[in-house]
């Protein structure tokens, strides 16, 4: 098919290379005309604006928007949603809020323009491993737009298949599902993160809790200095807690085993934020997943005012009222 | 009644004032001659031994031991079963492990001495307001030591009176219980301490998100810079988180809004860690007590090798491979 | 002063009750005609509409909303900003969200209406007590309304004041503060009751832990039968967490040891979750107050579907493949 | 290598299964005559009592235990140090507590003899993936060991190999390692259980916010019925958290998307809590490991004391005093 890929960043650049190499065919658009010129030199078709892009597609265009969430891309769909015509299709591959993806939806339905959301998921290892990607939009849309969904997506690859399963649609075993109606896709993603912070943070603390065992605080006897690559490299192999992102600590731990080249203060996007908002919306308790996601928030800061205030409170009632310095 | 007091830090000594003021003898001991003189000038008769401290009392003798919880009052306990004679009485008044008390008790008993175990609280504040006590051991002992709790209790005081409670014992409402054998008063008291953690960290956490509410990273038509000692103070009339902890934050946000003179290090004793374990043995849930512990492990660390850890996983999927400085 | 009390449920029936106490004339408004007609037999002037209570109030008039958060809430302010003159002053004194009164006060500010949001405190027990308040608006409006929030709030009553308080402003320790511009009173009562959640929820679990103490699955040594309403009443006396939350618990346990009239389903309003919403804008690390949301969460379903996927994994690496029921 | 296996277990007969497979020579024991049999008739020798195996091994012997933890474990090793030589090897490759190995290898020592723990992973997929293990000992007796775990390990397999890893020891990447002294194997593997709590909680809180969106308390629009068997599938494929964990996810929820066979009880066996006992031992906070622990706990109960309480302390300043029914 012929698409457009605006944003070509780290993930809207590699996109639009595994679709071509699906061949299919790639308008490419970025505010940063280097990045378009290399994907010209691979293949593409460059754009000079958002206007130009629209030139460039038959109807029914697809766009595929593929930048920041947040202010970049709704800019973007606003503009797409005023240049485009009835029956273009709009599909924001970003990690945009499954809200937002509501309103933009609405606003584009009024001019008959179809609006779809991609939640990516892959990283810098898409290009080779293919991106799972969870898929919001009405079911004509997303079916229209299946070839390119089918060359993004990992396929059926070495994995061994899942016993049990009814076979009539097998777009999820070849790495890509029609999660439901707008949002849908985006919220399944968001989940995703959620879950990944979740995930990381029993690593963390599994590997803080095996790295203090050597603490000179402890009895003797019960101390040991453990190989932590060696634990990440073993756990790879045949325990219950193998996985994608062991894979990554056995990775990190053999470059550096005392991963000095971090400072421990750990970021994070709003996808944490937000599943934890529907979390509360569904009073579901989310326990795991916000302790990982206020780890992160602790990791940035040297002392919350609230430890001083704990001091404050043990200076009350612990008797130094005498001498506050 | 004649007792030893066995140890004459902040909290033993006061005790025995306050003994004293109550028309009890005191039989003082410290390996520091300065905090034996200091109390003999204050009516106490000093004691230069435990061997001593045997002579100076009659029997059914009384030794209260309020010494460091662990080896100092394990030491004190053992010498004490070999020097005391069948019928004398000892009283471990500091924060022992319950568990302690429970070992402790038992050698005293082949010995046919009494073992009771008192878990106080009042801090600093306990020779004015007197004591809150729980205590552990057998009825006959814990009765004939009455009078001696009843000095250290605060009393009715000014406290308004529970509706609806069974008066037959009033012992709770002038301020101990006799919480069940031996241990159970230190178990009491440990739970006292480790809601206390909770409490504490709750107060923590909500003056950390009032005085987070001036960041500059908020929209600015979302940003208070609130007056933090009026909040405390407010609070402290009316409302429904009143408490005497409250009064504490209080104090030291009136003494200083900005708590400079707090590192945020925030130390925990053993019982915050007990209480825990307590939990997990019964199978009972405790998120926040566990939280409120969590926190001041965390607040003593610049950065966990686990946060390092989130990094270096952050790293393997984001696509820096290339770059690990 | 003269002003309308619209809403007359439990908080907004004695709220106008105090203030006539307090020599103030209230015009008196609700759905319910009986509620009217019952403040008006202690001396309030009736109104049968909103457009009845703007024409028995002179100008500035002011309008003290007491609904139910939410649409009953906007409804009335929406409709007051219609019928309302310049200079005219509306309250909002229920549980708002505080960003919804950043809205109404830019709408109520294009027709140079005023409006003030004020956090109070107190439940049942205002009348008596007093009402703590935390007040958000301009400081013109604000100082305007002092002699309604002095009538309100508790005053010094028999509390003992903060050492080292600066004086210059006293409200506080009467009971009530000028937190800042709009939403800012609605901010820290919020804040006020996610402490709320953290504090109950810590006492929750001390009493679980101590309840748990007498399980039989303990070694019959290590088990205690504790009377949890003298722990209650003793805690109450010179501990360090005492508290009206403690006092409410002691109450209840003395009305019932087991409390069993209560099926442990537990309520929660918005406030809980805003506040974690505003600890997750700030990127403050809050795990005792969500803590305590989500046992509330927890508190209302019988399994969770979390826990049944539990069960499925360890189903899956525990190897009952074969047999699934 | 001719080694005893004491406890044919479903983890016991498999191990000694991948061992005769391996050409190792089984003397197989256990109270159970027909798991005797039935060894025996795979190539096992069988034997009667821990005589009869003591007699049918030669020295030094090598006995591997696999019983349940606790005291069929510690009095087996009781017994086999009773009746081994100088110069024997026992191993326990159950689940037990680390710090019980630390003194079973004391009074091993004392008698000459070597004591190895192994802490083993791989559950009923063991037989066919082979086990990971973990094992803590001194060099010499595990260095004498290692046919036996070389044979049980997964070894290299279809796994990628970690780039950067130093390769001069590459056990670990065949699946095992010396993880240290006595007590550090099933320290190791404890850990690695507390993680896996944590992995598959914060699967259990990410699918149960999915299956929530369909809750009919959102907004319409908001509201989405998600296929949960097809989420599970499609994150295995390309996603960031795909695991075994995962897998196993997939196919419970293939079989059954309603998880309706199991009640959501949910067990936990010691080292989940011995983990967190740990993470307090060495002050390191362990939030998302303790959660997952508490919600088993949680599961298990209808309603807690604690939220009862709650009940009554909301009952207390919501004004229902009146109505305690």
């Amino acid at each position: 098919m012929r698409l457009a890929m605006i944003g070509l960043g780290r993930m809207g650049g590699n996109i639009a290379r595994r679709l071509m190499l699906g061949n299919h065919e790639i308008v490419a658009f970025d505010r940063d005309d280097g990045a378009v010129a290399e994907l010209v030199s691979e293949g593409a078709t460059g754009a000079d604006s958002l206007e130009d892009v629209v030139a460039r597609l038959n109807t029914p265009r697809i766009f595929w928007v593929m930048l920041p969430a947040g202010g970049p891309t709704q800019d973007t769909v606003d503009r797409l949603i005023e240049l485009a015509a009835p029956g273009d299709i709009i599909i924001d591959g970003g990690n945009s809020f499954y809200k937002d993806d509501i309103t933009r939806a609405a606003a584009a339905r009024e001019k008959q323009i179809h609006y779809v959301d991609v939640g990516t998921s892959g990283g810098v290892w898409g290009l080779d491993r293919g991106y799972c990607m969870m898929i919001g939009g009405d079911k004509e849309t997303v079916d229209l737009l299946d070839p390119i969904f089918d060359t993004l997506a990992p396929g059926y690859g070495t994995i061994p298949r899942t016993p049990g399963r009814d076979t009539t649609d097998d777009r999820a075993e070849r790495g890509y599902i029609h999660a439901g109606p707008n949002g849908a896709g985006h919220f399944v993603k968001m989940v995703h993160n959620g879950i990944e912070y979740g995930l990381m943070q029993a690593y963390a603390e599994g590997f803080d809790i095996l790295k203090g065992k050597a603490s000179e605080k402890l009895p003797a006897e019960e101390r040991y200095d453990i190989n932590l690559p060696d634990v990440a490299e073993v756990w790879r192999r045949g325990s219950v807690i193998s996985s994608w992102l062991l894979d990554l600590c056995a990775i990190g731990l053999a470059r550096d085993s005392m991963l000095e080249q971090f400072t421990g203060r750990v970021a994070d996007s709003g996808e944490g934020r937000w599943t934890i908002d529907a979390a509360m919306e569904e009073a579901v308790p989310a326990n795991v997943l916000t302790a990982a996601l206020f780890a992160r928030y602790r990791s940035r800061v040297d002392a919350t005012f609230g430890d001083k205030l704990l001091s404050a409170m043990r200076f009350g009632f612990g008797g130094h009222v005498e001498m506050p310095q």
